[in-house]
Parts: C-alpha cells; sequence; structure tokens
C-alpha cells in the first residue's frame, strides 16, 4: 500500500502520528518560505507543508510539483494554526518529512476544481480528468449507493437478481433496435434489447416470482437532449401479485433508498393521484406536486358573454400564479410568445391581473365585467396581487400547455427546489386510447396490460365509449414533475389476450408474427404477474438534485452518439467487414 | 396478493391455520376416494388433499387439474399422517376448501422434476420450461446469492461499482469484437466490450481508487464447448497498490463468498504457489490441490543406462497412482492410447507397477533392474501396490501432459470431489514468452504488466536469458484446477511502458497506434495500480459443484452462439439495413 491514510480521514485527534497519503497535487504555492501542498484524493484534501528550512532535497522536490502530479507523502500530523472549517481535514496539516513523486503530469486542459473553467466539449474529451472534479465523484457515489440500496432491499424482499442475455432477436414493435451482426449465422443479426420485458415475462412463466435486474438497455432513437443510446434500467417482476403489492413493495424501495442514501424521509403511504386527476389539476402525466398553482377549468363560467374565442373552446383553463401581478406590459407579452412557442403551441395567452390596488386588469376587459372576472378568480382562490393565466382549446392539448406553463411559472417562481422531493403515483391510466386518425384504439402501454379488474365488464363491450372508459392495472411513479418508473399488471389469461388483440384490430396472424414466442410460452401455466421498470440514470439524478442524468453516468455519450474520449463508433477494418458477410453502402 | 404462504414454508407449527398458496401442479393422483396434488413453486412444494366425500363441484376441479396448471388453494394446515422426510414441508399437508384454476397449462414436452425426461436440445427451446427445475433454480438462486455477497463485500471494503459503456470502440488487439453499426454514423460501428479494461484503468486515472462492477463481456470467438459469447465478469481494480494488497482483499471476497454462499472455511491466507512450482509439480498453470499425485522430474535418474528414449529427451517425469498397481493390461494399454490422443499428444507411455507381491514390473524392465526401479519408486514415495506413470520430451510440454494424466488419473480415482474447495493463488509468472518462431518476446498477459520490482535490474538488462527470467506482479486465483480469475499490477510509469513496447518490438508508431489513448490519458498523472477479473459464470457453476457453466446462466446460447428459445440470431429487414447503410455480401 502507498499510503497509511486517505486525504479524507485524518482529524485533531491524529495529531502527533507519522501518517503516509498519496493522491493527487492540486495546487501548491509558496508563503514565507514554507511551501503548501493541497494534496487531493477521491475522500478529500489534506494540506501537506515543507518548511523552506528543512532538507533543501525535500524544498527542492516540493518546488518543483506540478498541478495533478502524482505523489505520495510521508509526515507527522500538526494542528494547522490557521484552521479551514470547510473542508473535514482543515484542522491539521502534514508536516513532511518525504516525498515520493509516483507520476508526473503534463498541464491538465483545464481546471480541476468543484466548477472548471472547461468548457463542455472539453471536459468529455477529457472526461478522465474531469471526473476527478468533485462534483462527478458525488453524483457516481451517489448512484453506487443507490444501487447497493436497491440491491440490499430486493434481496431483503426475496428478490433474485437474475442476468438476461445482451445478445437477443430484433423485433417488430417498439422503438429502434440497435443490432449485431452474427460471424458465425451469416446474413444474421442479434439484436440488443431495449429491455429484458420478454425474458422478465418468462422467467414470470418460469416460476422465478420475484426478479430485478439492474440492466442496461438500448435504444437505437434520434437523441433528443438528456437521452442516451444505452441507459441503465431498475427492471422487476413479480408473480401471484396485484397492483396494489407493487405499489406497496416498489414505493418501500424508494423509501429506503431516499431514506438511506439521501437522508430524506418521504410519506408512507405515497400519495397516488388518478391519470384523470393528474391531467386535470396538473396538465401532465407527470404531475410536480412540490407546488399547487392547479389548474381549473372555467369553460362554464367564461363561456356565453360573446367572446368567441372563449365560446368556440371546448376547453377554457386557467393557473394563479400568485404574486406576479406586477408582470409588466413586456413581461406578459414575452409570456404570450412564450406560450405561442411551437414547443408550447397555445394560440394565445389571456392574463388577469389583481392589482395591488384592489382593481382587475385583464387582456379581456372588454368582454368580461370586473365582477365576472372577480368571480373567475374566486374560483381559483386568487387573491390580491396574483395573476390568472388562462388558455384555452381541446381540453386535453390545452390542459397539457397549462402544465407546460405551471412549470415554467414554478420554475420562475423559485418553487421548485431541487433538493425538495414530492414523489408520487399515478394511477388508473386508460387502457386504451382511439386514434381519430387511424379510427382504431392503441394500447396506451403496451397489449400485455391488463385492464383493472373492475373495468372488465367494459373490456368485453361492443361500445366505444365503455373501451374508453376502461382503467388499466398500470402506473407510474413521478418525482418532482419526471416520470422515474412505470409499470403494469400484465393479461395472464389467453382469452382476455385474444380479446386485446381484437380490441387493437390485431388479427391473429399478425399477433403470431409480433407476438407468436410469448404468447406460446404463456400456454405453459403463465402465472398472474405484474412489474415495473425504472430509468436508474434518471433517478441518481433526481436524488443528486440534478435535472441532466449526464454528470451520474461515467462515460456518456453526447448528443450524436458519440463517445468524443474514445473517438467512437468508428470505422473497422475490411477483413473484419468481410468476416460478417457485410459490405457498406455509404456513398465516400 | 395470491397467496398468503408459499409452497415452502409451512411447518407442523402452522397445524390448524388457514392459508392460501399458489402454484404449480407438479402431479396429482387419487388414492382411497382421495385426491393429493403436490404444489411447486419456488420456495418448495406443499401436498394438498381434497377428500372425495367434500363438495363435489370441488372434486371436479380437483381431478380437472393437469400438470403444470397454475392455481390457488386455500385450505387448512393439516399434520400428515404419512410423513414424508425428504422435503421440508413433509409433516404437514393442506385439506382443500377451494381452488381457483388461475391458468391452464398445455401438457409440457418433458417432465419438470429433478431429473428431466427431455434431452438438451428440447430442454434448451423450452428454456423457459426447464428453469422450474430444481436444479436450475438453486443454480440462479445461488448465482444471486454470490453476486450479492461480491457486492456487500466490496462495498464494504470502500469500492464502488462504475457502470463502464457497452457501446464502445473496436481494437485492433485480443480476441474478436462484435460490433454495432451505427445509423447515425453512416459506416461507423462501435464494438461491444471483451472486458472493461481500459475504462477500469481510465477510472483510475480519474482517481476512483477502488472500483468493480459485475459486468457483460463479448467475445466473438468460435465457441469451444463451455464458452459463451457473452459472459459476466467480476471486474476490479485499486490504485496505490502493491500485489500484496490485491491479493488480501479478493482472498477476503472469495472468503466472504465461500462463508456466506455455500457455508465453507477456506484456509487463511490462502496458499500461494509460483507458476514455477505449479508448472513443476502440477504441470499446469491451474493445479487442483484437492489431492496429491505430484509430478517428479526423473530425468537423471533414468538417463544413461542405454534407453535411447529417455536419453534424447529433455526432460523425464513420473507421477504416481497410488494404488492403481491392479490395473491390467488392457486398461494400460487403453491408457496409453489415452495420453497419445492429439489433445493430450505424449508419444508413449511407461509404466512402473509396484505389485501386492513385492515385485516390481515395468514396461522397461529390460533396460531397468529392479533396482533401478526401486529407487524411481522410492523417489515418488511409491509403496506396494502403486502405480507409477512416466512421460518424456520437452520439459514444459512434458509436464503439461503430465498434469492432463494427472487430472484424468484423478477423476479416475475419485480424488476430484466437487464439493471439496482447495482454492490458491498462482504468482510469480514469466513476464515475458520467448517466442522461436518469431525470434522476439510476447508479453504473457498483456504489455501494460509490471515487472516485479526486485527483477526490474533484469528488464532492463538486454541479455535475452535475463529478460527470460523476469517475473511479473501477476497472479492467478484458481479453484479445483480452474483458472476463475486474475490480473496483475500495471506500469503507471511511461519510461518502464517504453521500455515494455521495445522489448516486445513495438515501434513508437505501433504502439500510438494500439494503445496510444491510454498513453495519452496515462500522461496525466496515472496512480499506480493493479487489479483483477474473475469469470463470473465460473465462479458460480465452481461454487455450485458444477464444471458447466450453462446452467448457471439463465439464457445460455448453444455451441453455433445461437439462442434456440428465442432463435436468434435472425434475419433483419432490409429497411434496417437500409437505415444502417449495410448490405450482405451472403450468396443466397
Amino acid at each position: 500500500m502507498y499510503r497509511s491514510k486517505t486525504c479524507g480521514e485524518l482529524r485533531l485527534a491524529d495529531k502527533g502520528k507519522t501518517v503516509t497519503l498519496a493522491g493527487w497535487v492540486q495546487k501548491s504555492r509558496k508563503l514565507g518560505g514554507m511551501t503548501f501542498i493541497d494534496l487531493r484524493d477521491r475522500y478529500g484534501i489534506t494540506q501537506l507543508v515543507i518548511d523552506g528550512a528543512a532538507d533543501p532535497q525535500l524544498v527542492e522536490i516540493a518546488e518543483s510539483l506540478g498541478r495533478e502530479f502524482v505523489i505520495q507523502a510521508t509526515g507527522e500530523v500538526l494542528e494547522r494554526q490557521s484552521k479551514n472549517p470547510k473542508i473535514p481535514t482543515g484542522e491539521i496539516e502534514i508536516k513532511v518529512q518525504k516525498i515520493n513523486i509516483l507520476n508526473k503530469s503534463v498541464t491538465p486542459p483545464f481546471t480541476i476544481e468543484e466548477n472548471s473553467d472547461g468548457g463542455e466539449d472539453l471536459r468529455a474529451k477529457y472526461r478522465y480528468l474531469d471526473l476527478r472534479r468533485p462534483p462527478l465523484q458525488r453524483a457516481l457515489a451517489l448512484r453506487h449507493r443507490l444501487a447497493q440500496e436497491i440491491r440490499t432491499y430486493l434481496d431483503g424482499e426475496g428478490f433474485m437478481e437474475i442476468e438476461t442475455p445482451y445478445l437477443i432477436k430484433s423485433t417488430p414493435e417498439g422503438a429502434r433496435d440497435f443490432v449485431v451482426p452474427s460471424r458465425m449465422n451469416p446474413g444474421q443479426f442479434y439484436a440488443l434489447p431495449q429491455s429484458p420485458q420478454t425474458f422478465k415475462q418468462l422467467l414470470m412463466v418460469a416460476g422465478y416470482d420475484r426478479y430485478f435486474q439492474i440492466v442496461r438497455c438500448f435504444r437505437d432513437e434520434d437523441l433528443r437532449a438528456d437521452r442516451q443510446p444505452e441507459f441503465t434500467q431498475i427492471d422487476c417482476e413479480m408473480a401471484f401479485v396485484e397492483q396494489e403489492d407493487v405499489l406497496k413493495t416498489f414505493e418501500g424501495m424508494m423509501r429506503a433508498m431516499f431514506k438511506n442514501a439521501v437522508g430524506v424521509d418521504i410519506p408512507n403511504p405515497l400519495p397516488r393521484m388518478s391519470w384523470y386527476d393528474a391531467m386535470d389539476n396538473y396538465g401532465s402525466d407527470k404531475p410536480d406536486i412540490r407546488f399547487g398553482m392547479k389548474i381549473h377549468e372555467i369553460t362554464k363560467q367564461v363561456q356565453g358573454v360573446g367572446f368567441s374565442v372563449f365560446d368556440s373552446a371546448e376547453y377554457v383553463g386557467a393557473i394563479n400564479a400568485e404574486g406576479c401581478a406586477e408582470y409588466t406590459r413586456k413581461q406578459l407579452d414575452e409570456l404570450t410568445e412564450w406560450v405561442k412557442r411551437p414547443q408550447v403551441g397555445a394560440k394565445g395567452l389571456v392574463y388577469i391581473k389583481l392589482n395591488p390596488d384592489g382593481s382587475i386588469k385583464s387582456s379581456v376587459d372588454k368582454f368580461y365585467t370586473p365582477e365576472q372576472l372577480k368571480a373567475i378568480a374566486d374560483a381559483l382562490e386568487a387573491k390580491t396581487g396574483d395573476l390568472i393565466l388562462v388558455l384555452c382549446g381541446p381540453k386535453r392539448k390545452t390542459q397539457t400547455q397549462l402544465g407546460v406553463l405551471r412549470i415554467e411559472m414554478g420554475n420562475r417562481l423559485g418553487l421548485r427546489d431541487p433538493h425538495v422531493f414530492a414523489p408520487l403515483w399515478i394511477v388508473d391510466f386508460p387502457l386504451l386510447e382511439w386514434s381519430e386518425e387511424d379510427g382504431r384504439f392503441y394500447a396506451m402501454h403496451h397489449p400485455f396490460t391488463a385492464p383493472k379488474p373492475e373495468h372488465e365488464k367494459w373490456f368485453y363491450s361492443d361500445k366505444k365509449e365503455d373501451l374508453e372508459r376502461v382503467c388499466a392495472n398500470a402506473y407510474d411513479f413521478v418525482l418532482n414533475g419526471s416520470e422515474l418508473g412505470g409499470g403494469s399488471i400484465r393479461i395472464h389469461n389467453a382469452d382476455m389476450q385474444k380479446r386485446m388483440f381484437e380490441v387493437l384490430g390485431i388479427g391473429p396472424e399478425e399477433a403470431e408474427y409480433k407476438f407468436g414466442f410469448i404468447i406460446h410460452a404463456f400456454q405453459y401455466g403463465a402465472p398472474p404477474h405484474g412489474g415495473l421498470a425504472f430509468g436508474f440514470d434518471r433517478v441518481c439524478a433526481l436524488f443528486g438534485g440534478q435535472e441532466t442524468i449526464r454528470d451520474y453516468i461515467a462515460f456518456p455519450k453526447n448528443n450524436q452518439g458519440r463517445d468524443v474520449m474514445i473517438d467512437s463508433p468508428s470505422k473497422i477494418d475490411q477483413v473484419q467487414m468481410d468476416e460478417l458477410f457485410l459490405a457498406s453502402t455509404v456513398k465516400e
């Protein structure tokens, strides 16, 4: 061992001990004939002191050290004269007797501090240096801690972690697969899994009634910001359970993770909200409930007074931005432009200001009397100083727009503290979505999701309105406006599955082609089962109080799916192409 | 929840309780008007009893149940009349009041018992049914347990599990890579990792001084028996350590695994053996030390009496097969043919029998006096009744053949009990191997393995004989004749790395092309580091007392790299090929 102690563990109680540390030179400075070195490792920073009057050779070595040199230093633990209360080792320093340079370093391309001076691209290229920075060290330490907590909890609940294959088969459903040409089976390809969904259901058929896996998944999609072509999933499935069992088990897991990894107590039981309530009140199936500002429908209140925009709308809804009555004309114009951007897509924005002087000012003053406006304000429980923002249009679309506006106002008003955690379950999703365009139903989750037992009567009905009101035994785990995971109780009964295909307009041949393998397996005694999966990268980021996942992945890819550090993907040899029976069709 | 208890947990103390179980019908039989059903789940088997005099509807349901039907049964726990001491639930049975058929099953293609009547191919096709069998359930449960123990131990030792990418870059060294065409980067490919070697060394550069990962790796090799194209590795690396620290840490991990997963105490500290001793005494770098039968060199003793075969041999060695003097002529002929097979490759086999009557009989009687043969027997500490087997030829080759013969005799003599565990470290490997053919040295492990500090003087020497005696800071963990893992202390010093490339005849350009990326990273303050990796599939199999890994992988591939259950690999759509800018060159 090159060290007897780490750079993070010495305290005043260690005074007088002779220790050996090893680490990286964070910085070095001369002061009054002394050389001070901040020595850094994963555990912290310890100050080394080399007396100018000491052995000249030692002084010479100390003065030769550059940033990020790797050294080993032996010396005595002393009490510091001027203590540094900001770091746990701030009360001591090491009076160095010996320094051994383990490795030199060329000058790093950016500073390796809490906040670096390096740009994103440069830091990505030198990821191994960026990873030395404390925020990334904390991120990966949190990720490790969370993975441990998950495994400890699920192991304690009788779950078995079972590894499923990575070289599987391309499926005609879902997103695009990454494929892997097989040299031994010319012209054929494996696919990398988008999720272990099929395998975990097979494991239920095989009797492994509590399965989990922290597993890499792959999707060859055009990358949006903060999406990765490879991502990690906490994948779980249980047999002989109902929805209630799944929810209880996994909110227990989340409770343990919050408690043990970040020291936060979350409510027991967690709040649950139906999909309908989430849409109506928050305009989102992943509501951020850290703050109120709920959406109120005011359709009936505002219609029939001759304002044609509202009169012709299916739905009119509003939120109350508390304390925003002082928004200027300019700010309101900017906000109007903001909701009209294609990302939000509203046609316009109506406001009602409850001015501090008691007056009411609105962009639709000429259609509504102050009394009418006051009635709307009352419906939203708005008070003097508040600002009501109104959108209208088709119901779900407008609710969604109001939901986006609500989040924006929450951000502007500082209501979204990343270190406050407000998890909840969203339940009672519609089983089916009607597509006007295609004139048919689609499965909202996937065609193996079971209807709620109490809605089965509607599921077997031929009426569209009955089918529309069937809810699924499906659930999402939502935290602070992000969906962290979700799942469902699966259909295990062949007749019900047949009915589902019928409802979706999937004929027997198409069902056989697309899902034949799993349907066959289900003939051999499939137990009732259900499960869920969490996006582990996002879980880590949100637990760490961050919105973006990239810092929580040791070696992420950029938005073009490239690893700029190792310069991948790249061309391969013609020999390798030939062995794989492949030719490129790229025009050079 | 469909059950209040599992099929493995009820005992006599539960007598009188009303319980609900759920599981699969293992078998069902009528006896004296009663119907007996063995209900099975992952936890065990419980006997259900349906009284013929009970509710006729219940009797009818009970009699309709086929093998592998999934049912839910409620009833009272009774003490069994005729107890079954073979199963933990054998003292009780359930007097059933209600049965609910959760799912029917078509007749499975083979019996789902401890030993199945299904052939290997059939069971592979219906892997999800084979996985219901108790031996496979035990295998996967052991695998889960071992993974948990590894993580708990390493977490306790301050290791962080850090996930490294699966979509990486093809490298010109090592085995063949599986590649993944990139749609977003036309004409370019990712590679799947053969191991996270580069990334774990980068993590050391990044300061994560104790890293591990249980990680999937991929090698596109022609598959030998018991090799899989995807396999799981316990991958570990530490910084600021010497070989001793690595060995102590990981034998601690193995000790915890043996203790907690299979209840076995292994020696503390573990035995260590130099590579040279392993080759000389066991003819293998992965010696099975569960039994003796060591190899003895007898070159000097047997040369110079005119037996030209021995006189012209570089090396003559022997093993003593205790108690085998009664081997018949036929058995000895068969053994001679066995060692002459190409898999062993010996030219012939000489034997010396120490007959029960005190006489000595050998196949080389005409060259050696009984006294000379007795002297050889004494050298091998052979006694009356033993059989000495002698091979000759080039030294290492002959030792290896003797090693293979020793294992065979160990098997024949029942000396290799799979439930006896004899782990050890092999250390002091040669750093370099001289290739007569190419007239150059090759790295025995890889070109980043460090020489032992005390051998550095020879490493910088220009003499071939000096370089040949340099030992590496490399080590293998061996159990019962299998290498479970291995690793090395890496070179972290640029000058030493340069010297290594020089010794291997790798010029600066070639080094830059092959290893440029990691060499560059090492310029930024690489700490001293080292690590190792274990083959997790094999670890599981050996801990389970099995030689083959296939039962310890939930969904393995066959020897053609195919998953016959999902029928993968398979062809993909032309559309997908076009999107990837690929054309197949397979002649249809």
